[in-house]
């Protein structure tokens, strides 16, 4: 394998009619004082990765200008700005995608993630992380324990999306939570929701294979759901002591409108239901059942203040385990094969590994 | 005026083919040593009390047998079991008119709005306080200070509803509120969110006099829905700062999916929109907007603990004006004459008086 | 052993002049339509008797007539009243031991444990629970799981003072946690605080032994204080993370003075501070550090709505482990020896079976 | 007058062994891209300012080289920074003297108040405002609206500290409090308790003159404080409704023990306690007290996210009048003497204009 030192630093990069190429960058230096640049050693692919490349869009995100796709990173710090302190050069770090502008209203009161000046990591017009390196402030890198990996390092992003939605569930020891849908982020809220000591967690899908992951990774109960909604709602309930009303929290992460009714429907009275993303940009939604049972119903948008911090804690002590959602394995080199394997959905999360990455670093924890 | 005492009470009932007639009763005991047994002075007609007369039903809520309607309320304890020591007879009282059971996880909890064992009057099956006198627990009765009149009493009920709804909001002085629909509880959430200290508060309709009461009464700005919604959410969002991304909350006392689904483009990042009793079952809803903003939609079920006691307070203190709501009255021998009036929705709010009730009691301030 | 059935009910009794003796007493009934009667099977002393015992009097509550002490039961029911469906004769439960009026602002409000009408057991005027039988309302009747023994039952009690306390905590996963105290409610308080998801759990006390039970049942970290403030101060921050300000919140269940000026001086900033219990009156409060670090500061009294359903869960599902604290076991009949070895403190918890205990009963599980 | 342009900036300096004069200091720049730098109009003297002056130190701040004190100011933008879009020169603000380092995670979580790396004007080793321009970051600067003098500009801080306060309690409509200290803050502290709808705010001072002041500003009731503890408590529970336990929140401003114990014993079941500002570090405390009510006791620190906005908003609307507090103003070159009749205590607050203020700017409104 070649050595990458000396050498310009390599992007791969989605052109606006998307499709994938490998261009030469030059390597960057801290934009500020307080920035670090990082050597990119593993990214996760995540379904938004996958959307701007079949859609060219999310919602209002528009692809009009190449993007660099990636967002979920971790790497080794490789130069750091004169005022960093935090830091150092050899430092594993994981990467947290989006940089506030720390000023306005939303950023001041402790909800940054709702910063309106938001830069983040492969949303338009914002490159992200399958890049030789990146740089960005030194209080958006943590320093990964020795016990955890690259991988796991990069997999905290989308744990903490799970720990956002978790949070705003409110849920505490001994609480009963559904949550719709066993993909990568269900299953990760399943795993959360444990770890915040729930009692029951209930995970529903319509892939009997994820059903069985799920049982076997973190809920304490699976159902497969018919699309027959009383049936579902039924069943659902059977999980729960005989003296509540419904599930104290529902999540979901599906998007699907029939999934969401449902759910409404299995909540417990002043419950709280957490919509981790949307599907459809509208639903169908039971108003007259959440009224009545005074029902609070979020939506989720990203992750903030502590998320990260906390997710990085939840696989270093062993809570949560991330590892066993990798399913898939690339070299930088075979990043468009990445995406083709991942976006046909036979596994769970998709691993590429940065360009010419040393084996040394990789040896001793993957 | 005939006297009332040594007679038998008279109560107005709703049969199951939904006719009205009047017919005697037997005057109450106190149902506990802790109950008290009022005579009943005023009260107001509410939505609820003219659909069940329409439509035999609410929801899950049927007329399957013969009911008194009735639920705001206001009178005079006549009779106080032997272990009552916080009321005496004369003692002038609003009425909360719902008994939660007291025991359940709800109850102990601190909502006990959302136990379901509630006892609600004129809600099926239990009778309303359209009759001579009416029973309750103590603790459910308010005394009325001095400056209130029994009709102020009696709208204490819609009051609590909008004060449960403002305090869903999190309603903090400085806040900018939007208020969609200027009917009774919509008009007075406006007067509740100036109370609390909102300093932008917006009430949207469609009937122009309407608006024009609301802006004379609580509202800092009114909007006439246009039905366009780009339109209306720009109007809407030109009442507030040039910094704001949207409203700090929005409360929607309509119903109608289509406020609801521009109330939601028109809430801040993070803001919150409580909704007071739906309208359909199931509505169209902008859930990638609430998501994209992180916003909090919640269900709001009649009132709880406190509000009852704040809406006597807001009353006394000045703060919301619950009088200039009545357009109104009637003598309670035509309660029909008053519900037709009522259903025609000529006006805001209409008060029946007791049966035979004392000139002399109301002398002093009605 | 004698069987029970058909003779007197025998209380232990505490004179006013603090003597111990045995006293048929009367079997009671159930009180009301919705209590209950419950063979009480174990009963754990709890410091606050010992009190009573040794001082005749805890801050404003004095012994002024005889009392039943004992507090910390679990028994199975006898007889149920006539409106009780949720239990029937056999169900094993743990007793919480104090009810609320159910009326006032507080009880309404959600904070039951703030009732000023609170009718506790071993509480002057009211009898506890050292006696054969003890009736009290359904829902204050805890169904035991199978899993779980009538001791473990017993511990309930003083766990919910650890679940309430910790909940004060507002401790989350991840965070780090001073527990001042490894007596038997500091020692749960740090058990509560692992199952709760703290990341850190340190504990101290100037008792070696203790320290050591407390390492090897739940501590993360302990400390023997010395004494030297700034020398405690110092090794207790030693285990943190370098990048925090501090402890997020710490837990005092020693009500000395100079540990809990040792714990404001630990919280790190914007922290909570829990007092569960004081010891002295008023104590030298070092009020400029909890302005400075903008700290809370909070009594922690008893235990209120949903902590003793979620001290049943902590023990069901083996998150928190009672039987470990229990160190000494005494029948009915050496009751008097009981307290007197309890009040030595040679151990942890001391359990009194109860009067004639059938030896059926206890043969499944203690 | 000499008209300023052109010349050197005049600071009015406190060196380290406390004598003040007047020292030409060069023009500050912005000093980066988002900073502005505002010519001061007008300051307010605040206690920490004679303190400094008086003692050298406040706890662990101490004088070790020259300083420029005052904090409280307003004045108008005279240069921008390049990236500064949300002001121009020529407006008018109000000034946040404390920028954080928004990063921390204190910053991070919303709570930039407790940021260890605070730079807070006129706190050592960080130069205030009484100098002639001042240089900070743009949000940290509030437009007046066209309703605001500069003198009520300047006292924005003071009442921030009052909001931070104040929100800190919970202060919701129907509360009541007790505000203990008719100072500055503990004026503004009832001020924005009835702005926050409290219906009873009682105000305790030694000082009758104040008391008279309370009760023409803001209070509801006063109390001229006795030293008698009971007889105190007596009092102030006297001016509640009869079925309360005592007060919702109790706001100290004084600092003093026996205050603090007062306030302590008088507080409600489950009622919080906030400290705002301590005197002497360590006071004499009701442990017991505070346990037997689960009350909450906070420290206030400053002020963080929001409050000088809602500051801002509270004078604009007429909700705070803080004009009546001003009862001295000086020149510039006067102010030695503003020192020394403002720590003379004969009136509430001090108002030092800045150099050399063109009198056009002030005609408007002072």
């Amino acid at each position: 394998m070649v050595e990458w030192e000396g050498k310009e630093d390599l992007a791969f990069v989605l052109s606006v009619d998307r499709k994938f190429s490998f261009e030469p960058r030059t390597r960057p230096k801290p934009a500020t004082s307080r920035d670090v640049v990082v050597r990119v050693i593993a990214t996760g692919i995540c379904g938004s990765d996958i959307h701007y490349w079949r859609h060219g869009a999310i919602g209002d995100f528009k692809l009009t200008q190449p993007i660099v796709l990636g967002h979920e990173s971790a790497g080794v710090v490789e130069e750091c700005g004169e005022d960093v302190t935090s830091l150092k050069p050899g430092d594993r770090v994981a990467l947290e995608p989006g940089v506030p502008c720390r000023r306005c209203r939303q950023c001041r009161g402790g909800k940054y993630n709702l910063c309106a000046d938001m830069r983040f990591a492969a949303t338009p017009p914002y490159n992200g992380t399958l890049t030789t390196h990146y740089s960005l402030p030194d209080d958006f890198c943590y320093k990964l324990p020795k016990e955890m990996s690259f991988e796991e390092g990069a997999l905290v992003e989308p744990l903490s999306v799970a720990v956002h939605s978790t949070q705003l569930a409110g849920i505490r020891p001994g609480n009963t939570i559904l949550v719709l849908g066993a993909g990568p982020v269900g299953l990760l809220c399943c795993a959360v929701a444990r770890a915040f000591g729930a009692s029951v967690v209930v995970c529903t899908d319509i892939v009997q294979s994820r059903l069985d992951f799920a049982q076997s990774y973190a809920a304490t109960h699976v159902h497969r759901m018919s699309g027959q909604p009383q049936e579902d709602k039924d069943a659902l309930l059977q999980t729960l002591p005989v003296e509540t009303t419904g599930f104290d929290a529902v999540i979901d992460a599906t998007g699907v409108g029939s999934c969401i009714m449902c759910g409404i429907h299995a909540l417990g009275r002043g419950g709280t239901f957490v919509q981790v993303g949307p599907g459809r940009p509208i639903i169908d939604f039971p108003v007259a059942q959440l009224c009545s049972k005074e029902g609070v119903y979020k939506g989720s948008f990203r992750y903030g203040a502590g998320d990260y911090e906390l997710g990085v804690e939840l696989v270093q002590s062993g809570k949560v385990n991330v590892r066993d959602l990798i399913t898939h394995r690339f070299d930088f080199e075979e990043a468009q094969a990445a995406f083709e394997s991942s976006s046909q959905q036979n596994g769970m999360k998709t691993i590429i590994y940065g360009y010419q990455v040393k084996q040394s670093w990789l040896a001793a924890k993957l």
